[in-house]
Order: C-alpha cells, then structure tokens, then sequence
C-alpha cells in the first residue's frame, strides 16, 4: 500500500468532484442557483453521516449518558435568558450600493471597497446570527410588536437540554453526576459564508452536556482511565500560547487544562475522532484566547483538524460553561435550577463537549482521499474506516452471465438479511467496478465467479491492499462484521 | 394475560401522566409557561422514536431506497414553485379584542364570540402555515422588500427530495423507478394547536418519494407479494363513501385505489404499522374527499388509527402527487425534470407515503397502555413490541447485597458490551422495580438471586406474563434478542 502520487493541488478539487459525482454532498436548491451557507447529503453523504451519528451515540451512551431530543424552534424568552439574543453576533459591515453584508472577521473593512460591487462599505454594527420566525402570527400580518409571538431557530442544541434540567435531574433520581446529549440541527445566520461545508448556515450538532457538582470538578470517576493519553495542545495566552505535547495528567495537574472534567472530555473527544478514523497526527486542541471565548464559557478548548484547503480549523468544542446557563434560566424564569448535595444547595456546572458533524465528514473525505498510481492507471480511494463507509461491501459476478448473476443476486440477498449493508454491481468490467467501489470507501468486494458454483467459495478484495483471498461464501459475514 | 379492569375514562389522563413522569414527552419551554405545538422527547421517548425511525429506515432500505438528508430552511423561490405559498393555508377567524387567530376548521366562526376572551371573531382570511424568516439579514434590519432574502421552515421533507431528481436519476444510473426517503423535521405555523401531540407546529416526518413511468403505474414488480392483504378501506365519495373490507387486489381491479403502485405502498404502510405493534384492528384507510385533498395531490389516501381520546386521526398519508411537483419545479427554474424511457421523454409520477413519526409515537403509548389488577395491586403496562421499547432488559440483584450487586453488575455489563441496551437497578423492593419497568413497556427483567452466584443461571421474568424462566447467563442473549 503506497500514498504515493498523492497531490496536494488536485485533492482539493477532487475531492469536491467526487462528493458531488457520487452523491455525497450536493449545493442545495441547485437548480434555483443554490444558495450560500446551505448543502444536501445525498445518498451515500447521508449513510456516511448516519454511521457517524450511531458511532458517536454508542460511544457517549457508553459513558451512561442519555439522548433526548429539543425543538429546532423557541420562543424569545429563551435566548433572551441565555444570552444570545445580546451577544451571539458578528461585526459586520454593509455596503451602501449592493446592500450586501460582509463579516469584519473575514477582513473585509469600512475603508475597502465592496467586494461584490465596488461600492462604499459603511459599519453595520453587530449582526445578530440568530434566524428569526414569528410563531401563531400569519406571514402577512404585523404583529404589533407583541413579544411573546417571536420565535428563533436554535444556534446550538444545549439550551433544549437546559431547559429540562429538572425533569433530567428527577429521571436521574436526583443525584449528580449526569449527562445528556442532542444531535440535531442548529442554525447561523451567517453574513456572507463561501460555499463549502466549513461555515454553514445550517448544520449539525452532537452536543453533550455534562452536569456536575463544582466542588467534584477535579474528581473524576474515570480520570484514571484516560489520564496516560499524550495529547498535543496549545494552551491560551495565559500559559504562553505555544505547542507542546503531554500527557492529559500533565495537563490538568499543571493546571493548563483547568480540571479533570474538562481534561476527562478533552480526552474522550480525542478518543472519539481517532475511533472514526481522524488522523490523529491532524488533531490538536487550542484554547480559546479570552476575546474568541463565547459569552457562556468560562474555558475552552477546540479540537482542530489540519486541512489542506483551510489550515487549522475547529471540528469540536470543548466549554467549561460554569454555572452560566442554569443560573440565568433560574433567574429568568424563576424556576430552581439547584440541587441539594450535602451540606449545602448548589448550581451545578456545566462540561460540553460539541461537534459538528458537517465539518467532521468534510475533514474525513479530506484526510481519507488519496490518488495513487496502479500500473498505467490511476486509482482514487477513501480509505475510511469500515465502521463508518456509506457501503458494507459490493457483489460482483465476474462475468455477465446469468449463471453468476444469479449466485451473485443470492449472495447479496444473504448479506442484505443479516442486515449488512451491500451493492450489487454487474455493469462495466470487473477492474472499472472495484475503482468505482474505491472512491466512495467501500472496503470490501466479493466476487462470484465459476469456482463459486463448484465449491461455494468466494474471492474477497479489500480495498486498501487490494489484496483478494478466497473464503466460503458461509465465512463472508464474519470477515465484514470483524472491527478493525 | 388479561386487559381487565383497563378503563377507557381513566386511560386518557394515565397516558399522558406517565409519559410525563417517566420521561418520554415534555411540554417544550415548561419552564417559562410552555408554547402550544412544541413538544421535546425525554430521554426514554427519544429513544422509542429512535428505534420506530430505525424500524422503518429498515422496512424502506429493503425495499432498495436511499435516504437522503436535505435542508430544513429553503429560499422563497422553493415554495412559490411548488404551490406551498399560495396554497398551503387554513380558514382563520380574528379577535378584535385580544387579537389571537383560531381556526375555522376547528369550528370557532365568525358569528361566535371568542373563545379566549368572549371578544368579536372578525374573518381573517387565509393563514398560511409556513414558517417564514429572513437569510443573510440581520434581525432587526428591513430588507426593503428583496424577495431573494425570504426563507421558510419546510412544511414537508418532499420537496428537498423533488430538487434533487436529477442528481437522484444520474445516482440509479437513469434507470425508473427508484425511491428515495427521508426522515426529519417539519414545520407548520399552526393557527390555535391545543397543547398535545396531534397538532404540533414542530414535528418529525418519514416520507418516500417513488418515482415511475406513468406508463407503468399498473405494474408493480412485487404487487403478487402483496395483492392478498385484507385491508379495511373507506373510498370517497365517488365510490360511495362506505367502510368495507376487502383485498388489496379486489381494490386495486375494481378501480378503487387507483393503480398497482398506489395499492402497493398503502399495503406496505399497513405492513409496517403492523410491524411496529399498532393494531389491525384500530387502522383504517380512507380516501380523501375531493375538497380536503392537498394542492399537489390527484389522490390519496389516509391511515387512520382509531383514538381513544381524539376518534379517527391520520398517522400516514400516502399520494398520489402524479407529476404535480417535478413539472412545476421544471417550469421554474428551467432544469430539465423528464427521463429518457422508450420510446419517448416522459416526467415521472411520484407516489408518496408520509408517515407522522409523533401521532405513531402517540398512538403506540395509547393502545398499548394497560392498567390492570394483580392480586391487590394495580398494575401499569406498556405492552410495546420488545423491538421498539426503550429498554431492551433490565438486570436487578435480588436483594440489596454487595455479592448479588457485583454479579448483577456483571451480568448488566456483559449484555451492554453486546450493545443491548439494559439498565440496572437496586433500589427499592424487586415487586417495585418490576412496576418501574412494566409501565415503560421493557419486556424482561433479570434477577440475579443466590443460585446465580452457585450455578450462574439467572431468572427472566417476562413483562405481559409475568412468567419467570430460569435461564444460564451464556443464553439470555438469545433470549432477548429473539423476534417476537
């Protein structure tokens, strides 16, 4: 197996090629000229999302966390309490001929001119990135200013979670520790985002919200099980801002990571992106410096993927979010957010860690995507894990003939029973099939041939080695369902 | 087994207790006095909904249909091209006094006085149902009327799936027909919803959208595998309007359902209705009058389950939408909708099932709810089907000792490293614990007692029986995993 061949220069592009061919990632509303911010998941996209979503699921239900699942929309009262109707904007500047909006972030200033159209970029202030709605009230109607009738779609997940804090606290009988998690969809009204799958004005979420007593923050139950991972971090101005590579006791015992909560999650992030298959050479976490911090957050550290086309760039976050969110509902709605642990009432605090799914399977295609040369032809391969490929594995009769189609139909049916997910495939030569095969990841053809109608015995081709080994056709499920 | 002593009146109010108190739904916003429409499922009603979207991404992957996943929000342009924007609306009725909307439909007129504060109703004309925000516009900036800026909540998942046909055509190699699902959020600006989850304003649906020849709607390729299903159906007014019961087949040749591809997809909703654990007996088909059939649709057709508490309610429509959708998107936005079949251009028909994930959910809590007497006890039960219940099993030591505790805790880990999902539980009496999971439907408890810890058997007591079995710890797997 050789990565050689691999260019930096035509990946970029490939890679959106292949997404877009295969059916992975389409611009929304294409035929209506698309629109910024705004992507599809067709259907190879989709079945790699799904198996991304069940692995991270799995691994968070291991630590005894519990799913629930929170409205999209909410009313103002909530984001008036949690903050983000004040505080959850861009600096934007807007031009005075096109009318179109810039993010200051992205370094477009009042003293340039427009991008679009030349014209004269004058301050706008604060744009809020929330997507407002009003909930009851007709489109065509004024709502005279009533309050109560503005609705928002969520910017984040965790809120749906906040909101239940009493009733999760009873189902947990009361006690701390307890987590809960939310994958959803969230939405950003972003300025002017490019049209990739980085800034997306709607995405997804996978959030936990991990609710402890302060005074546990630095006695964790299973801190022992995970404190020996090295882990190569970039500590806030604070500790010097630079690089450096150390265990995750190191970390929270020097007090660079503030608590073994937070270092607990930082950890199992860590885990989890490596488990799918995120090159772990490619993965660091940044603290936030105190100006990038969100107006919840106390700490937090982002778990940074190195891309090729982006540089450094955020796939999850990791908050000490204190006891922000709980006490503002509190003192918002008045009800008791407390809990009682001897000897005293307290507000517990909040660990979270936060994905986003779109950007994790974009850093996946990227990292997984090598082109390399196989005698005079080039191949194209995602080299993704097997746990997580849109497709089990593909069967092929090698010949058009209705013998081999019919054993190859009756292999597939088998697989497909036993709930594994497999394509049959007899058009084109058996060589353009498996390069089809490779270029969406699937890590496994199984091809019927003659010999098969003898002894029952099947050729297996993996995909990374290309490799081919010939088992009874009674074996074939055990050599997919094996965990690599 | 017996359902004695199940009282209907007390039934009503039991359900909703408990799916409040053991966390399957949750009033969304409760906290600040809840919102009408909005619902979260806790922890244990996510997980039900969970396993029913499992279910039925199944049911529909096996009949060879890719899921896709598309956007929640969509430009204006969308929804003028598919009819939503002027069509998708209700009757309304104004207050003049304390301005709220109802109704018509619902039966609050003109010539009453409202039913909030007894003020003078005024017509309101048509409300339309959609969500409507505003992309790339800061919220409190006017957008002086650009119509490109508009954006609303999807009313429906379809159209996401009608905007991509033409990459979905090029992904089944141009071939007809083929499926496509997908299961997500849906939105509708419900005028007055009461607070429960019948008329929700957010909400989960499943839908399939088959695309097929109209050439072809009278020859399914797998109609033989389901022509003999007895369905009981009630056709439209051109029909007579009267219940009756007869055979997908007599249906379909007597020019009741329209085509083989209609009768084939209402089959299949009764099928997997009945897979779920929704009983025969409470389902219905009913064909739509001519005045409640949607914009897009040339005809269709309701499953309708029979309330307890709301009567005769839709839980799937399935559609005939002909080609209603691709022909006005083609006409829109000029993309080219038609596929190359011999020896002509023609536009697909699309046959829609569209299944409300929320009045399913609803309408397995009811009619699986139990309550009934066990020697002086009253005992509450979800009789759900042991593939959809939240907890698969749950693993108790017999008594509150440390050598039971440890075993107990063995036997819970070994099933969870086996991804089923079991809970544990020691607390309280073993007659308490088994009421504790009775009412949330799991269908096994296993007790760990002094005679596991010699010979390493384990009881299994059934949750509708009440049997117990005595069961080595190497079988319970097989026990639990078997398919009702």
């Amino acid at each position: 197996m050789t990565s050689a061949g691999n260019s930096k220069e035509v990946k970029k592009d490939e890679i959106a090629e292949l997404a877009r061919r295969r059916g992975f990632l389409w611009q929304a509303f294409e035929i209506y000229g698309g629109a910024a911010g705004f992507y599809d998941y067709g259907p190879l996209g989709a079945r790699l999302k799904r198996r991304i979503e069940e692995e991270w699921r799995d691994f968070y239900t291991r630590e005894g966390f519990y799913e629930i699942e929170t409205t999209n929309i909410a009313p103002r009262e909530i984001f008036e309490s949690s903050g983000h109707l004040e505080s959850f904007a861009d600096q934007a500047v807007v031009c005075n001929h096109c009318k179109n909006f810039f993010r200051v972030a992205e370094g477009v200033k009042v003293s340039e001119n427009c991008p679009e159209c030349g014209g004269e970029l004058e301050a706008a202030g604060e744009f809020n990135l929330m997507f407002q709605t009003r909930i009851g009230v007709p489109k065509g109607e004024s709502d005279s200013g009533v309050k109560k009738s503005e609705g928002y779609l969520r910017p984040e997940t965790a809120q749906g979670i906040f909101l239940n804090f009493q009733r999760l606290l009873r189902f947990n009988r009361d006690k701390l520790p307890f987590g809960i998690i939310q994958i959803g969809k969230a939405y950003r009204n972003e300025i002017s985002p490019r049209k990739s799958l980085i800034r997306l004005r709607e995405f997804t979420m996978a959030e936990a919200e991990v609710f402890v007593d302060p005074k546990e923050k630095n006695n964790h139950p299973r801190f022992e099980d995970v404190k020996d991972r090295m882990l190569r971090i970039v500590p806030g101005e604070d500790e010097g801002g630079e690089e450096e590579e150390e265990s995750l006791e190191e970390a929270v015992r020097s007090g660079i990571i503030a608590n073994e909560y937070l270092g607990y999650h930082i950890a199992k992030v860590d885990e989890f992106l490596e488990r799918i298959g995120i090159p772990r050479a490619k993965v660091r976490f940044r603290q936030h410096l105190r100006e990038e911090m969100a107006h919840y957050a106390t700490d937090c550290w982002d778990a940074e993927f190195l891309s090729e086309r982006y540089g450094w760039m955020e796939i999850v976050g990791v908050a000490d979010r204190g006891d922000y969110d709980l006490s503002a509902h509190a003192s918002f709605s008045n009800a008791d957010m407390s809990v009682h642990t001897e000897p005293e009432k307290i507000i517990p605090h909040v660990i979270e860690p936060s994905y986003g799914i779109d950007r994790i399977i974009y850093a996946l295609l990227e990292s997984s995507f090598y082109e390399e040369q196989v005698g005079k032809e080039k191949r194209k391969v995602l080299r993704l894990k097997s746990e997580i490929t849109p497709i089990k594995a593909a069967v092929f009769p090698l010949l058009n003939r209705d013998e081999l189609k019919k054993k190859a139909r009756e292999v597939f049916q088998k697989l497909r029973d036993a709930s594994i997910f497999v394509e049959y495939d007899d058009s084109g030569s058996i060589g353009r099939r498996y390069r089809r095969q490779d270029e969406i990841g699937t890590p496994y053809c199984i091809t019927i041939d003659y010999e098969t109608l003898e002894d029952n015995t099947v050729t297996i081709r993996e995909r990374d080695t290309m490799k081919q080994v010939r088992v009874p056709i009674a074996e074939v499920k055990d050599v997919l369902l094996k965990r690599e």
